[in-house]
């Protein structure tokens, strides 16, 4: 078992490990008591058995159904009803027990029920794993915003099991992986290379390539939040992508993944990136071509690229009028701008969207 | 203008004032655009005109039902609708202006909507200004339970301006008071004897008296949340008639005022202290004496002694099983205390309030 400190206002640990069996003797050296876990019926599905058998005193489970489509005000409204059911009160720690819609729902709960309850990300794919269990962002989607509702609330550590990552299906695995070279794309170079070298192995999901991409995206997350933990300059280099993501995700109502989403984002903006010189033809080319030998879309057909643009307009990442944009920068690099002329980024949808 | 600075996590100014002109000073000094006030009803109907002077541009208004019944979800998301609808963003700063309702719902609001943005305090009742605008907590009730949803969130700036409190209506004004007696009988013996020797000008709320209070309630509070911001230790003394306090206004549906709950909170409470020879006789008579010169109520009937006992063991201030209590120890000092006998509460709570 590895271990990364997130050095935030609140400290804590990341736990990698490839021994699931580790998680009861942290609950117990934490002294975390009354617990209530938070899973979907996919990972109950897969583990309710491993969960009854490794916690056989908690004091609630809840199993939401899965998917961003959830992540409303009516399974939260759910979840608070359960806990006051179950008498939970300030000494019950909250175990988030899934992948990315799971921590997000988890964490809004931990930070709001009672002015704040313990709370654990036991993150379950690959994206909540490398990205969404670290940091302390949480939030729910409201009226086709995403995580328009939300707080910055920190665990008392996450616990990454690997093994988790051999049950996905091979779209939610993919779903990670999207985030995985984004962070190679803008923030490490080294880590790039080790994909672009080890494609074959990650496909395959060996264990040792996916021990080193979770340890190396997580020591990445957790050395941003330590500059930047409210999420006010730095930490938005983790939106490359994102910003027209959010859009795609939002114009189709949420029927394709977060990373999906991302996959295409990415490209549309590595090809802003290109079009302002930041990254020249032969390393937009290379991104393409990541992308697609991991079967993650490249494209998507917008049919009303002025409904996706205002969507982005209204996206929360705005600041006053203006758009902001991560965009690569060299590889392993980006900048953050917010100076991208309206009809430069039109045509830039218009071009990788249009069909 | 005095200020009295409150060193939490994140420091903030309080600011106690007869000249409500230098709030517009203020939010220029501290760089605020994109004003959203919240408000309800009654403050509105008293300062409408006001504020349209004071505030020409702001981006929006939201005014909501008065009173502790409508500290609901369906008043949370209509405020959220709110915003969206006038495209808030993370630069908007949300003003509550109103009293502790208000507030406590500005604060909820400010604290997760786009994970968090700009709050600042104008509260206009007494009890928000020497009590709820200082501190950060916020909150709104769920199925019965008093502020069972909420957070830990800091304001810009609190703005307590002495002039509104003349036009409370008098219940509103006795409300407040009832919270400032809290604070002298477990806080502070010589606030206690100043509110003795100046009822009558308390009562005919003469501005420099008004000031005193406001301004000693604010200093005892904020030196309380530098020692304890998240209600973990010596912040709880506030809770003085509370526990038994939540239960009356639980128990009548809300129908009755905070302050006046916690009243005969406070007499409940003291009577336990006295009976445990933390007061004696003398101190309670006092006590009692005190609070019935305001008018405020000492007691009400409560038919069913077991349900309320019932409410009281559910209110979210329970720690495990046992219930936890502040009882006066001499005036001016409080202890908290676990430790009563399930028995000992019963029959306080049945010789108080039994009828």
């Amino acid at each position: 078992m590895k271990e990364i400190k997130v050095n935030s206002k609140k400290s804590y640990s990341v736990f990698i490990t490839n021994d699931v069996n580790l998680l009861r003797g942290l609950i117990d050296t934490y002294k975390l008591h009354s617990l209530f876990i938070l899973t979907d019926e996919n990972v109950y599905n897969l583990y309710g058995k491993f969960l009854d058998k490794l916690f056989p005193n908690i004091l609630g489970l809840k199993v939401i159904k899965p998917g961003e489509k959830n992540k409303n005000i009516n399974t939260i409204m759910d979840i608070y009803d359960s806990l006051i059911e179950k008498n939970a009160d300030k000494k019950t720690t909250l175990v988030a027990f899934g992948g990315g819609v799971v921590g997000d729902i988890a964490g809004f709960i931990a930070s709001t029920y009672m002015r704040g309850i313990k709370l654990i990300h036991v993150p379950t794919t690959l994206m909540a794993q490398c990205d969404s269990s670290i940091g302390g962002k949480n939030g729910f989607d409201y009226k086709g915003y995403k995580n328009i509702i939300g707080s910055f609330y920190q665990p008392e550590f996450v616990f990454s099991n690997i093994n988790f990552l051999k049950t996905l299906d091979d779209r939610q695995y993919l779903n990670g992986l999207a985030e995985i070279i984004k962070y190679a794309i803008v923030c490490d170079i080294n880590l790039l290379n080790y994909i672009n070298q080890n494609k074959k192995a990650l496909s395959e999901r060996e264990s040792d390539k996916l021990f080193h991409i979770v340890y190396q995206c997580s020591k990445i997350k957790a050395k941003i939040i330590e500059e930047d933990e409210f999420d006010l300059n730095k930490r938005q280099i983790l939106n490359f992508g994102h910003t027209v993501g959010h859009a795609i995700e939002s114009y189709f109502n949420f029927e394709i993944l977060h990373g999906e989403a991302v996959a295409i984002g990415m490209i549309t903006e590595a090809y802003m990136a290109m079009k302002l010189k930041y990254i020249d033809e032969k390393h937009f080319n290379k991104i393409v071509e990541l992308i697609s030998y991991f079967n993650l879309p490249t494209k998507i057909k917008v049919d009303d690229i002025e409904l996706l643009f205002s969507i982005m307009h209204k996206d929360k990442k705005k600041t006053g009028e203006k758009l902001k944009f991560v965009l690569p920068y060299d590889l392993g690099h980006a900048i953050i701008t917010t100076d991208l002329k309206e009809n430069f980024i039109f045509d830039a949808l218009k071009y990788c969207l249009g069909g």
